[in-house]
Order: structure tokens, then sequence, then C-alpha cells
């Protein structure tokens, strides 16, 4: 056969593995939003069942034989085509490394430690889960191992790679130390700071349900997020889920504080629109999809943090709050939203910090990751490993576990070399904020008016529509003009929190 | 490899497929109530890959491996699994009599000529989907034709089998003949009795959707749904979806007249009954499966029209509704709720038939469709053959083909041979009821309280928990005493409308 004629087969088969996955995708969605809680082990079968076919799919035989083929004339495809096959490539090879009894071992392993997690979490019992954590952990090395040797990288950036191609922990190692220390010295000049101007007025409830929902969807609309191939529900956990043409974000609404569904909208939002404008040539292609986790957490927070925080868009948000809710119009001024919604405080918790703080939650998980994945530190110690780097970076004193190494799903389901992401991504999102803003200054006037099209349309342009061409470095550098740039988020905190 | 060894892997091989299956059935009901209009072409591809992966893993040459070993060693299997490994027999023999080329021509056909369709209905406009429907029948004659092949049965009659296994055109044939004499015989007579009887006075409302939602609910709850594993929702057409530890009933509400959401949620509770009690050893086997569509429609008429529309049940339902919606409580007398809940009117549309003239909509449909399937009725003459049945059998003359042959989603959507199995079903309905009844006198009193649950536990335990072991004429043997037995039907319409 010849390369093209392989290449297509690749494109076929591709596509057909992508369309189980956005029937996973909807499931997950569905198991989220709208199963009934008696149909959880039902649910884990079918999981398994679409896991497994998928895996099939691309380790089969047929599937190498095929890559083996298109690459042997790869010089005939263009340029595009030669890039989706080489990630293709990199898909099978992630793949194949993995044996299906490891794979599945891995899902069974991982349903039960955070089915074990839940419970753990309510009640504050590590040693409850801790056997559990214990098996995920072995197994995850076992994985790390298996994908070290199919791609040469260590078994922690194996697993990184994963989440977000071409990461290296050197490289993240080189972007968190500088980062560390310098927030460390940020920090206490922002709280002495903070102290010494007015606190900021709460806002004053009962913010009912409906109004918030409605405010939420509009502000939605207004991100760009079309409903005609997109929905908008709640859940436990917010998150963006779906498929590109169906893609469903989620939010909670709290009656004493419509913070949380707005900002965590428009965080949503942010991964929507980025779902959304991947280019359609390569729709069900490796190199139609995001370019990693890190990449999609800089669109989400562009839009939460960078825009929807600013002033801006505060001043254009406030009177519509008003609007929505009435009451005390003071509560809803512009500075005092910035004050309330920019607030600087050390806490326990990870998904209730502010930018400021935030990156020492990660840095303490990705320390600790690294070292469970090295085999360094043994999951017994996972409790006073955490405690003690909270301390360290925080100065805070955990009371208990649930406000500690409990308090996030992410390693009771498997997943290590997520965290970092985080933090890169709210990087990312400041280094392409203050690029799009220098080069259409018009942004930010039109954030005023609440409109978010003018920055949406740039990151359409030069992030969403590269879909994997690149890694986090090369997309930013084709955005922005270098790779990642640390002096950029520290900018940004300083004028933000300092200027 | 041992026969029992062989029979363990099928039993693994079926489970996986269920749970494909199970996927696509929460994905249906997703399309149907949940899916944003938009991400309709990418839900087809979705649905296209699952039934491409399980019809790959149904005709797979391992799976005609392992099924011609366990079955050379079927005399060591018990006698569920020797009938489990048959009814795996039956589904390989249907799976791979259908080329992969042919399932996918014919999802793509149909996928086309449903779309079709619902603007053509709309506009009551036949030609404009008749080519499309052209190439669906065309694809179902050849389908039609390989089933035939592979099982000896008809044509028509291969069709049928694959919805009531072992259901043959001659054994349809045989009952409708005289049910179509003996309605034609009684219709006139009920018309004549109804005219003589004073008219009903019509429920007053507006009745509000919440409380049709939450008396619906209770009511579902009462005939035995259990909500842990099981969702109410709302959709254009009702249906029971989802799977058995996940079931999914839908409705929609008029404010106008609940009757509609209230006798239909009763009828999804007794296709959701049965699903809810197949037999949890047999789960995710074809043994652990329904019977077919007329034993499935039998367990929701049985539920609608035999119990939900008894003197004893609206004597107990009337009071709640008074209590539910408020207004006038002549119009929830139970002789006025009768009256008004049995009324008998020939007209155009099958889902608004009352139970006298529903047989004359099937027998018209079973007619036309196996002369579409014989070859000795072409597509275009579809609407004035239509139009002459309906004249014949209930002296109707169709104003449109919106009321005439555009009605039925079904041969639109490739479905032939499905609808004998509503007049089957509620025919089996009958004959169960009196069975049950005679059996166990305590169960009319029981409706007179409210309450399904002798009727229930006695259909549980003589048709749910039989699964797929027995074709239709077989499982009413065995619950009644005899086979599809037509008498008991009759019996029921003139007891009730002649008695």
């Amino acid at each position: 056969m010849t390369a093209i004629a392989s290449y297509g087969r690749l494109r076929d088969r591709f596509a057909r593995l992508a369309a189980l996955e956005e029937a996973s995708a909807i499931l997950h969605w569905d198991t989220s939003v709208m199963m009934p809680p008696g149909s959880a082990p039902a649910r884990g079968e079918q999981m398994a069942a679409l896991a497994a076919v998928a895996h099939g799919m691309l380790t089969e035989p047929s599937a190498g034989d095929e890559l083996a083929a298109a690459e042997a004339g790869a010089a005939r495809l263009e340029a595009a085509d030669r890039a989706n096959l080489a990630l293709m490539r990199r898909k099978h090879r992630r793949a194949t490394a993995l044996p299906s009894d490891l794979v599945e071992a891995m899902a069974r392993a991982c349903a039960a430690c955070e089915a074990a997690w839940r419970d753990a979490r309510r009640t504050s019992d590590f040693p409850a889960v801790q056997p559990r954590l214990a098996e995920v952990v072995r197994l995850v090395r076992e994985q790390a191992a298996a994908l070290s040797a199919a791609t040469g990288l260590s078994p922690y950036d194996a697993l990184m790679d994963g989440f977000q191609p071409g990461l290296t922990d050197a490289r993240v190692e080189a972007v968190f130390g500088p980062l560390a220390a310098m927030l460390g010295e940020v920090l206490p000049a922002v709280l002495e700071r903070q102290a010494a101007h007015p606190a900021p007025i709460p806002l004053h409830g009962p913010f009912p349900v409906s109004a918030q929902r409605a405010l939420c969807r509009s502000l939605a609309e207004r991100a760009g997020l079309d409903f005609a191939a997109a929905r908008l529900d709640e859940s436990t956990h917010p998150f963006c889920g779906g498929t590109p043409s169906d893609i469903r974000i989620t939010t909670r609404y709290d009656e004493a504080d419509p913070a949380q569904a707005i900002l965590g909208v428009l965080h949503e939002c942010g991964h929507a629109l980025y779902e959304a404008h991947l280019p359609k040539a390569f729709a069900r292609s490796p190199l139609g999809e995001a370019a990693g986790m890190a990449a999609h957490e800089s669109q989400s927070l562009i839009i939460e943090m960078q825009a929807s925080r600013s002033d801006a868009f505060l001043s254009w948000l406030g009177p519509q709050m008003l609007h929505a809710f009435g009451g005390d119009p003071a509560t809803y001024a512009p500075a005092n939203l910035a004050r309330l919604w920019r607030r600087v405080a050390p806490g326990f918790i990870r998904v209730e910090a502010d930018e400021v703080t935030y990156p020492a939650h990660v840095i303490l998980r990705w320390r600790l990751e690294r070292a469970l994945v090295a085999g360094d530190l043994a999951v017994a110690d996972l409790p006073a490993a955490w405690n003690a780097g909270m301390k360290e970076l925080l100065g805070l004193d955990v009371p208990d576990d649930r406000r500690g190494c409990l308090q996030d799903i992410h390693w009771y389901d498997g997943a290590f070399g997520y965290f970092p992401a985080y933090t890169l991504g709210a990087m990312g999102a400041a280094q392409l904020f203050q690029a799009a803003v220098a080069e259409r200054p018009g942004i930010t006037a039109a954030l005023a008016e609440g409109s978010f099209a003018p920055l949406v349309a740039w990151l359409a342009e030069k992030v969403h529509a590269q879909g994997a061409l690149h890694d986090l470095d090369g997309l930013l550098a084709a955005a922005t003009g270098r790779g990642l740039d640390p002096a950029a988020f520290e900018r940004h905190i300083r004028t933000r929190y300092l200027g």
C-alpha cells in the first residue's frame, strides 16, 4: 500500500478511535451530572469496555503496519499531515508500551481507590484509603517504567508527557525554583499592602440560583459559547467536558455567593472555546486536539484570571450584577469586586486559593508526586511530608488530612504528573494576555464593554487553531515570540497586587 | 480448550459487547433528552463507531471458534447455560449473516432518511422523502435476504425474528385475521353503546408541569421504579431507555391535559420494571435480556391498559389527582375518568388510538410492510395503499400524508417487522392480566389502594425473571398455561367496552 493510502487508513482508524473517545466523554459527563448513584458499578464496566476497545484499536498489528508504511513515504505528505502522522506515532508508542492487562488493572485500581477516597476525605481518614493508594502508586510506577522504556524519557517525565507533551521535570524545576523564590518574596509584601487598604464589603445575598443561572448563561454566550452545540449544567465538581461539537460545561451555585458560579463558568468557557476552535480540518485526528493540559489551563485562566478579573471587565460586570441581583450598589463597585475577587490569603485548599498562593499548592504536589513516582517517598509517609511542605511553603499548620493530602482527587484517580499544568497554565495565561493586549490594544476597551470578542479572536488564531502542532514552549513562542517566560507572570503579579 | 472454558470466554465476550450496547443506550437517551441540536452529526458518528465495534466483536473468527468449542461439549453445561449458549449462537448467526459494509450502509441510509422524514412529516411532503425511503427499503430487502439465507426463515420472518424471536408471518396472520373480523364486528357496537351513555366531562386545567411531574414521579415509585437506579425526564417522544441498572424513562407534559403524562409514565414503567427484574445471574448475557419486543409491550400495556385504566385503580387515582391539581371533583370521579380514558374513536393517528381501534392501525402497517419487503408494493405507491387501507379498516379518508403514511418513524428508521409487536403485546397483556388476577385475586384490591405490588410481583416471577428463555408463545404458556390466546383479548374488549 502507498504511503498516502496508509495515511488515509490511519485517519479513518483515528477518526473511529476519536468517536469512541467522544462516547466516553459524554458518558463521563453523564456520570457527573445525570447518572443515578446506584448505576456507578455498571458505568465503570461501560467505561472499561470502551477503554479496552480503544486500546485494542491502537495496538493491533495492522495499526503498526499502517504507521510504518505511511512513515516510509512521509515525504510525499503535506506538512500538516506529516505533523499529524508524527502525533499518531506518539499515541501508538504510548499505547503499545502498556500491556492491556496493566491498562485494565489501572482502571480497576483507580476506580476502587477513587471510591474509597470519597469516604476517606469525608471522614478525614487517610489510613482508610492508604492501601488502595499504595496499589495505585505501585501500578503508576509500573506504567511509568513501561512508558519510560518505550519513549526514552525518565519515568516521571513519561507521565508528564501524557498530560503535556514534551514537558520534562528539568523544565518544571527550572521554572518552579525561581517562581517559589519570587512568590516567597512577594507574598509578604502583598499581604502587607492589602492590610493597609480598606477591606472589601462582602456581597450580601441571597443570590437566587435562577438569577445566577441566567447571568452565567448570558456571560457564557458573551464569551462566545454557542448553545446550539453546548450545554451548561450543574455538578459537584465543575468541569468542561463533552466533545468539540457538543461542549458541556458545569458549575455549582451557592445562594450566599455568586462569585464561584460566575468566575467558574468563565473559567470553563476558556476551556470550551479552545475545544470549539480546534482546527476542523483535523477533527478526530491527533493534530486536531488541544496542545496539552497546561495549554488548556492557560485558556481557562486567561478568560477567568486575566480577562474577567481585570479592572476593565469588572467595571462592566458590576452593574450587570446589580441589575441581576439587586442590593447595595456599593458592593458591586468595580473596586470592591476587585478587592473581593483578588483577595490574597494563604489557605489549605488549592481550589480556593488566590493566584499568588496557588503556585505554592502546585509546587508542593509536584515535589511529592515525583518523589512518590521515584520511590523516594512511601505512601505511608505522605501526610507528614504534605504537612511539612505546607509549613515550609505557606507557613500553615495543616489541621487534618481532609484539608491536607486528601483534598484532591488526582492521585487517588491515578493522575500523576498533572499538577504542574495548573501553574504552567497560569504563567502561560499571563504571557498570552500581555502579548494579546500589546498586539491588539482594543482588547481592554472591549472588556470594559463586556465583550471578550477581540481577545477570543486573537486566541482562536494564535492558540486554538494550532491544535496539537506545538509543545507548550512552541505554542507560546509562535503566539508571543518567546517560549514560556516566567517574567510575564511575575509582571502580572507585581502589577496587579503591588502596582 | 474445553467447552466450559470456551463458554466462559463467550460470557466475557458477550459481557463486553453488552457494556458497549449499554453505552449506546445511554447515548441514545442523551440524544433524545440532553444533546444540543447542533451535535447530531457527531453523535451519528459515535453511534456508528459503537455499532461497528459491536458487530466486529460478534463476527471476528475467534467468536465462531469459541461457539463451536462450547457447543461441542454443551452436554456438560447447566440447562440455563445451554439456553444462553443457544441464544449466543442466534446472535452470532444474525450478525455474521450481515456483511459489515451492509451494516454501515444501513446505518447511514437510515440516519439520512430519518432526518429527511422529520422535515417531510412537518410539511406533509411524502415525495420529499420517497427516494430516501426507497433506498432504505432496498437495503432492508438486502438485509432480509441475507438473514433469510442464514436462518432458513422467509425474508419477512427473518426481520420479525430480530424483534420477537420465533415470530412468523403465518402466526401473525392466524392471529390478526380473526382479530380484524372480531374488531370489525365489535367496534360499531362499542360506538353505539358509548353514544347512548353520557359524554365524559373534560378535565379542566391548567395542570402545572411541576404538579404533574411530582405526581408522575410518585406513581412511578408506586409502580416499583427505584430512583436510586433510574431517572424520569422529558422528551418529545416518550420512551424507556438506559440499561437494567440505569433505567431512563421519559414523558412529555401538556398543561391542558395530564392524561398523557400520567398514563405515559405508567406505560414506560411497565417497560422499566421488565428491565429491572431481568435475571441478574445472566446480566450482560443473551439469556438475561427481555424475550422480545412483543413481550416488552405486553409489560408496558399490562401496567397502562390493564391495571391503570381499571375501575379499581381509577377509584384510587381520581382522589390523588384532585389532591394534586384541585378543581372540579366531578371530573376526577372514577366513572368520569373511565369514560375519558377509555373513549373509543376511530382516528388517523396510531399513538393516539384507543385500544379497540389500535389493532387496525397495526394490521394496516403489517400488511403494507410485508408487501414492501416482498417487493409487492413500490414505495411510490405507499400513500395510496395506506389511504385505501384506512378506508377499509376504519372507514376514514386520510386527509394528508402527515396523518397517513408519514406519521410513524419506524420505516424511515429502517424498522420493518416491528409493528406486529404492539398488538401482540396488547393481546399478551390481556391474557397475562386475566391469569394474574385469577391466580392472585388480591391484585384488584391492591390496585384500588394504589398498589401495583402484587401484580408486579407476579409479573416479576412469571415474566421478568424468565429473561429470554422462551419465545412469546412459550413465555405466555409458562405464565398462563397456554400460548398466545386471542380469546383473552376479545374477553377484555367485550368486558370493558360492552360489559
